[in-house]
């Protein structure tokens, strides 16, 4: 029986504002940030909301991450630029960055930008949604610390590098993307191990490469395998699409790379050389009318989604699901009752709050 | 043992070439698709090489595909269009539109182009390496016949849907990414049909959308499964992904998309309804200026190639892979040594000669 408190999303989000303006950072990045992390909350994905304030309290008080970046461009062409996040919160840079390619595709039709020197920039599928409220196609993608094997590698070398992207229906709800490049989450390893459960083969392999059912094994130095698993289910595409993420994150904006991109947590390894600054991001943005009528498209979007839920379920399935499907239903959800915090996530926000004089309870 | 016989690339390109002209295809468009077809016979993709000129011959044969499409752009923005193939050859609209792309990326930094009303366009690899040679990041993408069930469906839904991309090296070859979104491809099926084996279970459902092992229930109505295969090992990915390229070659331009996708073969099943023109492509461009120094740019790819080369290989493996690796190969050694047809090809191509008085032997 894990313990369970229920806080209003307003709560989560005023106290993640405090904690960032505690650290200087200005109030209007503060509330940004705190927003980024509130739609992690709310859509689900518990791994990237208030359970990672620690971590960014963490850094912050270290003086590891810089409260008041300045974001700059540091090259560009009409439709795509290359951002300095000058080692600000992920939080900050990823919007601004966002924004960025946004008003390049108002100009331009599409805006395209790489950006280095930042940090954990939380849930890729906050980015698209930006994108949709300016009937935009929009893409987002960032590289982490290595946790992925490539296909037939016995070593971690890839972040879980995910990918992002979203296109608005009219009378449905957008169809909103954000998949890893891994074929599971790292949070699923941790949560086998908490329960005491064996892992399904082709999740990961030891420390030696051998595939493996025992959680611990990963945790000890074994890897994540990238989607598809194995070579005849496809693993090479997963590894590929971990790379493509890689390349436009980081080697296109002068971040890091692969396995030596820098580690989010003060408890994760330190790489073994630098090859650029920081972590990188890669936004997007089409601007839908440069293709075809917005409305359209959206009705075409409907006709498709609807289409889709409309397919013969197999053996045992409900239905079919349209992307995004569960982290709408998960915000409808706790936009109503409130975000379910498991207890070592609450003790971890009144550690905060002790530390910073901020109250949280 | 399957009885082989072995042909110089420049005797399969000149017949291509000849059986594209007999239709009246232009001496320029006609030397263009054979060249993509080349392209695949080269790289060892033999189901995408002249192993389809007769279904190419069959339906130029019927008039259902234009051998002379007035390709013409008919929305766009300074990095954006839309494009209508004519039903034309997609080994020719596609060569065309990739050129929009890239002449868009040329002057605005990138170009982005959708395309309807147009025909399969070979392998989604061939584009992004003309992409190379303009020092830009190329990406393509097509839609194609359903096939491929969604996580959870008991039905065809989509297509194959690749999705290519290729960054250029220094010192070492370009990666060359090129996946199709299945777990698995439907030659396969074929292949283990053939030999009379089973199918690893993950690639394929039956007609009632239960996992099977046997190819001939996949081939009589059943479905591939998209890569990852199953909920646990991140089918809703490839789900997903699948998805994303109907969206972004179809819905974007007009074409038709998902169970809708009109076949390749005229023994494929006709769809229920038309929800748009043709099939669809998606071509992109990236210019490598436009984010950075293209030197740099490679400098660091030749480092993460050798980095990734250099993983400590998983037990059994030699070595960790480069994407583009395996085709590369193929392509130094039948440059030299020719292509391999299995008679079944060749005797195709004997069919095609004798029909329309172009010599093959």
């Amino acid at each position: 029986m894990v313990e369970i408190k229920t806080y209003p999303i307003e709560r989560l989000r005023g106290f993640s504002t405090r904690v960032f303006e505690h650290f200087g950072v200005p109030p209007q990045d503060a509330a940004l940030a705190a927003d980024v992390l509130a739609a992690a909350d709310l859509r689900g994905i518990d791994s990237h909301g208030v359970a990672r304030l620690h971590t960014y309290f963490d850094m912050l008080s270290l003086g590891r991450i810089n409260p008041r970046p300045k974001v700059r461009v540091v090259r560009q062409s009409a439709s795509t630029a290359t951002v300095d996040g000058d080692n600000g919160l992920g939080l900050v840079v990823g919007p601004r960055a966002n924004e960025i390619a946004l008003d390049k595709a108002a100009e331009f039709g599409s805006g395209w930008v790489s950006v280095c020197n930042t940090n954990h920039f939380g849930i890729a599928g906050y980015y698209p949604l930006q994108a949709l409220k300016r009937d935009s196609i929009g893409w987002a993608m960032t590289n982490s610390t290595k946790l992925v094997a490539p296909l037939w590698g016995a070593e971690r070398m890839l972040g879980t590098n995910p990918i992002a992207i979203a296109f608005p229906g009219l009378e449905e709800p957008p169809i909103v993307i954000d998949l890893a490049t891994p074929a599971v989450a790292y949070g699923k390893i941790e949560i086998a191990k908490r329960r005491g459960e064996k892992i399904p083969l082709g999740w990961a392999i030891d420390r030696d490469g051998n595939v493996t059912d025992d959680p611990q094994k990963m945790i000890d130095g074994g890897a994540l395998l990238p989607l598809g698993s194995d070579r005849d289910h496809g693993g090479h595409k997963g590894y590929a699409l971990g790379m493509t993420v890689d390349v436009l994150v980081a080697v296109l904006s002068g971040a890091n790379w692969g396995p030596f991109t820098p580690p989010f947590a003060l408890r994760q390894q330190v790489p073994e050389r630098s090859v650029g600054k920081g972590i990188g991001h890669f936004f997007g943005a089409l601007r839908i009318d440069g293709f075809i009528e917005p409305l359209e498209f959206k009705r075409q979007i409907d006709d498709l989604i609807r289409t889709f839920r409309a397919t013969k379920p197999a053996p045992g399935a409900t239905a079919v699901l349209i992307p995004g499907d569960p982290e709408r239903w998960a915000e409808e959800e706790r936009s109503k009752n409130g975000i379910p915090l498991v207890l070592p996530v609450v003790e971890d926000l009144r550690d905060i709050a002790k530390h910073i004089d901020v109250p949280f309870d």
